[in-house]
């Protein structure tokens, strides 16, 4: 299993580097008769690419992605849906000199050890961000078959270079809309006063993402090894960057007593399932869905392209200095966040597949 | 894939209920010609068994392992690995009143809402920690893989209670050796004090393991979607009880800057790979290993199960109060220390297989 | 993937060799609330037993199966079913003198070559047909869940030592009731006597067997490298002593015009589905299933143990002659009957399955 | 698991309808450092596009590949290798009269069940054979792997409407230097006599093609159900038009006696392997290879589009004549031998980086 797969009854399969000719992938177990355009597509594609917000690369990639198969006449047809988006501004030059040095806190050694000195260096090859694209249009349809079921995906910033906005403040409904696609209007001010300090230092920053799923079943997730919090967090983890993850309150749940992390069950509403008195579990109990909203977290590390010179070493073991110049964002946020929602909508969509096949026989 | 099964070419297939008649697993993908006995099995099982350092329940599971197949004359075959754990010391009357009414916190409603109503409720069913025991003997083979190439992983908790041990302080190396599993002997008055508070309340307490694995080869890990960051946070998430995972500085690289945070490559000493100047990254870069040790920190929730009176409900929507009595641990910790290694093994083991088939056709 | 697990949504895993502790395996994706017990398992098992109509061993092995889990109060419980049979009649030392030869016609030599020189050599180890009964435990739980949809799975001995039931003459629905498990009470005699006959001269016997499914609904299988044919060739040809698979008409239809070899659609009949005018596909056209009989059948070589001397090699390379004692059948028919029957009931029950989860998000 | 990809440890996932605007696949699992360029693709695609001896539709697909991603410098990287073939001479207006009526032996009717109703019907959308074209570059690049390893695999037609090619009269090494890619000089007449007879008649052929592979190492394939023979048998029987598989003697083993079956095992020529007497096997024994040649039959049925008037009926039921014009195969073969050839391909490079895993860490 070579790792440029995800899902079981949904399965995304990728491939591209940065500078190749195309990315592109497959989304195999979509649903027959789902109505789907090229444009479902563009508009979540279009809030990853550059210019989002302030900590963004001037790189313009158009990022237009074409749909080559599974669809007719605007629905899907049940068969795998092939789609790509051609790599159009490729500056490989700029990446020339870094053929024989390793860029600190990039994959550049790592790639190299794995695959015994051959690599794709530019621009990161199958190591860089830019495969994150092909994710977010995979995600979009995703995020049409949860659609059908009133499942909605929220995803936001809610921290920037160490400023964060309190949890009361949070509206993540509404990030997209905002700069930095940030889950507050207010924190806006200070992230822009933050960056611009960055910018001026050399330097990129880390941050947060909380992502929010409502109108979720009860009941999504398998036991054991596929708990639906180990598939999230093998998809969240699975994005460049993303150093850590929280289901709830989690790292706060470890500072927390049992009487204080268990969620109450109160008598069921009307609407048919219980009301839960509070949310410490993140909607999520045993890897299984409780019907409360699910809640998680991303703590996403700077971005190690910086313009300061850096120590390193060259392919042949000598100490270097290098310094990153060329057009790289500030910090991964925001345009990891459409990125992260998109790889929450896949999980949740594959579950959701794999619920109804054992439903449909249950008695 | 109905969840019940971890790894690739490496893969750990478990089943059994905390009551039923016995717990077991099948590990397939074990190279032939490991030496392996019993009672490298039950070394690591003895680990998790009740008992551990204070916080945990009385209940006496002898959890004696027998291996059923795949070894031969003391040596690996090859084969599947079938071994099974008899249940022999079910209070099951202890349950019976729980059929009816949902435990706060546990994935009793989760369950019952997943498969139709239909479950064993006794003693959680699944959804009992007793199913980690399977994992921890299949983690004690994982192991001996990894040893024919002195890859070492070393576990211990940093913190209970909320009171942490200092990084500074931390020695994983020798954590089986002291109560709690604790990384430092200084630390475990303060926890004596806090578990007999916790006691006292009738409450229970969360923590946080952390996890390091040594002299792991640069190289391991794949590209994408099973980055070797993704696949250990699938594995660490799918064990009950934890809500949060980080790789190496995890959310403290979020409020980190770029500058700060890039490891530096210092030139090559005598044993071929490069210096590190610092280990922020936790041991990958790119979603594979650098050769460096990795590092993993995983938040354990508090156990549900308190001697207090809690609101739920029951199976028909009534509120319920509920009081639980029985043998219950404070804390999940020190026995799933244990279990977040093995889960840790399993995949290191997994990702030097993967590699290995990859290399031997490399040019 | 190291190959002791088959299927998707329904995936058995097994474990055992011949004269290990026991054999098992686990069966996971099983839907809750399935009436199930023991006894199910147990009156498949019994068909495959030695003692079966003249061509069995004498080596009397009760093959009782005990189920460990996934079944509470005589229902499935949706968590995977574990289960294991022991071996209890194991004469190890018939083969201590096998350890240093490779009889022919067995996997000796290969599973010497694969692991490195390491293997269980008791009686054929993992390579043994005593592996079946896994899959045979197995395939009455998938039989099951088959009839809850009205799906019967018939199977047969239809040719034994060259002589070969008439298609007009074949009756699969009462097979198991027969010597052989023949499809015809009329070819018994002649049987008989290639049967007598292969006795008398030490030597041992092929057959095919006849595969028949019933009110399979129109629409399993998956395009491309799923179709159900592709996936009923992997798990028949998985079973040992097969050496050919037809569907349909199969290598008849490699003779045959496209004139003669298609099916007529006729007018739908009041059931709902169209009337074919005949079945020359076997029901299944482009990999999915029509409604109709699906038909398959399997070519099973003749036993490889036989009385007679014979040449081979010693693991040292060097010649030998080899005579093999023992108890053994002389013909997997009819044994092999129901094994085949099980393995084409865990693939039709996981394209149920599969079929299941797309059919209820489709529009 | 969708059902549109295949493989393990290299894995291929294709898309694609006959008339969308491309089809193409993603390999992944390439071992880095193969040499590899675009032509390696083209020239297997070259003998599998219309106009190959005489059988074929005169439909004009240049079937250009083009490499997406994976290869940098002429050397693939180990990241998947992405590729797609565009369509260019789709005449949809052909099809649209065919949009509500079944054709007989086609997969329209199966399709238009499994998908509620819902289809690319233009030219059989993914049912078509248009799909094999990307398992034949795929196949190519497989065939790089194994020729690293000295490993080669022929294919040819060996029987034709009927016609067959004596055993000691095929010659498979050189079968894609003749027109219908036969196995002998010799039987060409024959064919082109029997395929004029069909031309006028209106009617089409079947055939048999095989497969041998050479110089396969002993231990590759997987016990239990990952058998080679199983692998073989899922993959070919994948390929529209195979209605049966055999392996070595196949059907005719069934007819065998025992001691006319085995293959007596000679002493080790100098070589390293031993020598076997004969090759009844076909190169399996266990499901693992033995180190002879691998010997696999495919029989393939005639052509279902025939430009008689046949019986069936539209989409709603009613009854209808149809006559299917256009431009169409007479034969499967010989274009369907590219496709065999490359499916064997795919599993033998996939069955030989599996056991390279498990070989490094024996011991």
């Amino acid at each position: 299993m070579p790792g440029n797969s995800f899902g079981h009854l949904l399965r995304l399969t990728t491939f591209g580097e940065s500078h190749g000719l195309a990315i592109g992938g497959i989304l195999d177990g979509v649903p027959a008769g789902l109505s789907l355009c090229q444009e479902d597509l563009q508009l979540e594609l279009d809030r990853r690419k550059p210019g989002q917000g302030g900590t963004a690369t001037s790189r313009k990639e158009a990022d237009l992605v074409t749909i080559l198969s599974g669809v007719f006449n605007g629905q899907t047809t049940g068969t795998p849906i092939g789609f790509s988006i051609n790599n159009t501004d490729h500056h490989s030059s700029d990446y020339q000199e870094l053929a024989q040095v390793f860029r600190p806190g990039h994959a550049d050694y790592t790639y190299w050890k794995k695959y015994a000195g051959i690599r794709d260096y530019r621009g990161g090859g199958r190591a860089s961000g830019r495969e994150t694209a092909v994710r977010v249009a995979a995600g979009a349809i995703a995020g049409k078959i949860l659609s059908t079921q009133k499942i909605k995906v929220y995803a936001g910033s809610i921290e920037l270079g160490g400023i964060a906005i309190e949890p009361s403040e949070r509206d993540l409904e509404n990030a997209f809309s905002r700069r930095y696609f940030a889950a507050s209007d207010k924190i806006i001010g200070a992230w822009d006063e933050v960056v611009e300090e960055a910018r001026k230092n050399c330097d990129t920053l880390g941050g947060i993402v909380e992502i929010k799923a409502v109108n979720v079943p009860a009941g999504l997730g398998e036991p054991v090894f596929d708990k639906i919090s180990a598939l999230l967090a093998h998809a969240l983890m699975s994005v460049g960057a993303v150093k850590g993850i929280e289901i709830g309150d989690g790292f706060a749940a470890a500072r927390s007593r049992g009487s204080q992390n268990n969620d109450f069950l109160l008598p069921r509403s009307s609407d048919g399932g219980p009301k839960f008195a509070s949310n410490h579990a993140g909607g999520i109990l045993g890897g299984i869905t409780t019907g409360q909203d699910i809640i998680i977290r991303c703590a996403v590390k700077p971005i190690p392209s910086i313009s300061q010179p850096q120590k390193t070493i060259d392919i042949n073991g000598n100490a270097k200095e290098i310094t990153i110049a060329g057009r790289h964002d500030l910090a991964a946020i925001p345009r990891i966040v459409p990125v992260l929602r998109a790889m929450t909508c896949l999980v949740l969509a594959d579950c959701l597949l794999q619920q109804a096949a054992l439903e449909s026989l249950q008695h």
